[in-house]
């Protein structure tokens, strides 16, 4: 028998994202809390487009420049000199219709310009709230894939990894997984998928730490939440927008 | 009430490393299959000491200067010009007793240099061969811990995950954990301590399946095989010795 499956990977850390290979790869990049989870959101709301940016800077000027939202955070924050911050609920549907949101996050669009800069070319991005078009995606492709964890400042972090076992667990009968961090990753999500809040809180997981110091726990229930967004945001021409397949 | 227990880290590769303070802290270096569980059992076994050296060359040169036994492998396979592979069997009492073990691996010795490199003072070995002594010891020291897993050229493994697992459900209670690593380390471990052996197998995972290849099951069982080589490897003065304290 012919094993013709292809490969999966997973990526804990933009720091191993270097001993993977991305150019032949689907490259799904991960920012649970909560940059891929308002990508799906903002897009599944009606925005035009999502442009994500390396720096503040370029942010602050590609907005001017282009006349759009000019969203993003710092240490979890929202980045001085920008309107809008991280949060999925900064963008419904009456706001965000048919406008360009220019985003950049501490960890998720940093992942995304490192994939670019190493020339992948077949990127779109993951969360919760869109998990079901991203499996059916990658086993439609029949390519290899990558998932890339964005992680929080390279440490390796419990919802990126959950999510990427949330995309293993669904689509592991298409891929050849050979590749310790994906089974670790499936069975902590098969562990933990009962309550995937409790779980995260039980074991004070430093994002979740961190966010309910900001008082935001409606994002972390909503960005753990399956299909809340289920769009398939796609990268091409400098833009994530929805790819109809 | 005053929190007032040391932190408690988990680097999950060589290219994660960086990101921990090892020179306030206790660095375990973890290499399960199999390089610290042959350190701890050439020790156990009566070694005089076990000298670690990053390449093969130096390995060779030293060796023949103080007349030691020269060990090692690349690739999981005895490495050309040394005398003696990685496995654990390979040094009984009868053979080991006195004796100097010159020893260079793909990724525990590589990481032992690494932490050398970047001044970290404190440094011990652990596998499961040895769990309780790193347990007890790192409880009595009342300081901060990094625990650094060898991994597989820096992919994250299995096995070390585990290792490091199974010292954090043991030790939980007396450090402080802010650390996704090692939260996901013991779920894993909790997972998986009825039958570690039929977890690698059942996740496939890949030191098992390469070492499966080699034949050498039984190395397998034995490093996953907790206390059977219960001492102390500690550094000191470019040795690994046996700390009795």
């Amino acid at each position: 028998m012919t094993n013709s499956k292809p490969a999966l990977h997973t990526s804990l850390s933009p720091s191993l994202f270097h001993l993977y290979d991305i150019n032949n790869s689907i490259v799904v990049i991960v920012d649970v809390l909560r940059a891929t989870s308002t990508i799906a959101t903002a897009l599944y709301n009606g925005a035009k487009c999502v442009i994500p940016v390396d720096s503040v800077a370029k942010c602050i000027e590609l907005g001017k420049k282009i006349e759009a939202i000019t969203a993003g955070e710092r240490d979890g924050k929202i980045a001085e000199g920008l309107e809008y911050g991280n949060s999925p609920f900064e963008y419904p549907k009456e706001f965000i219709t048919g406008k360009t949101l220019v985003l950049t996050t501490t960890n998720g669009t940093r992942l995304l310009h490192m994939a670019l800069d190493r020339g992948a070319g077949h990127i779109i991005t993951g969360s919760f709230p869109n998990l079901s078009s991203v499996c059916n995606y990658i086993i439609a492709q029949k390519q290899p894939v990558v998932i890339g964890c964005a992680a929080w400042k390279d440490r390796v972090n419990m919802e990126d990894l959950l999510f990427a076992g949330a995309v293993i667990n669904k689509v592991k009968a298409h891929f050849s997984i050979n590749c310790d961090s994906s089974q670790i990753a499936e069975t902590l999500y098969v562990k933990a998928k009962k309550d995937l809040f409790e779980f995260m809180k039980e074991k004070n997981a430093s994002h979740y730490h961190r966010l309910m110091g900001f008082g935001v726990e409606g994002d972390i229930r909503y960005c753990l939440t399956p299909d809340c967004a289920n769009v398939l945001p796609f990268y091409e021409d400098g833009k994530l927008v929805i790819h109809n397949w």
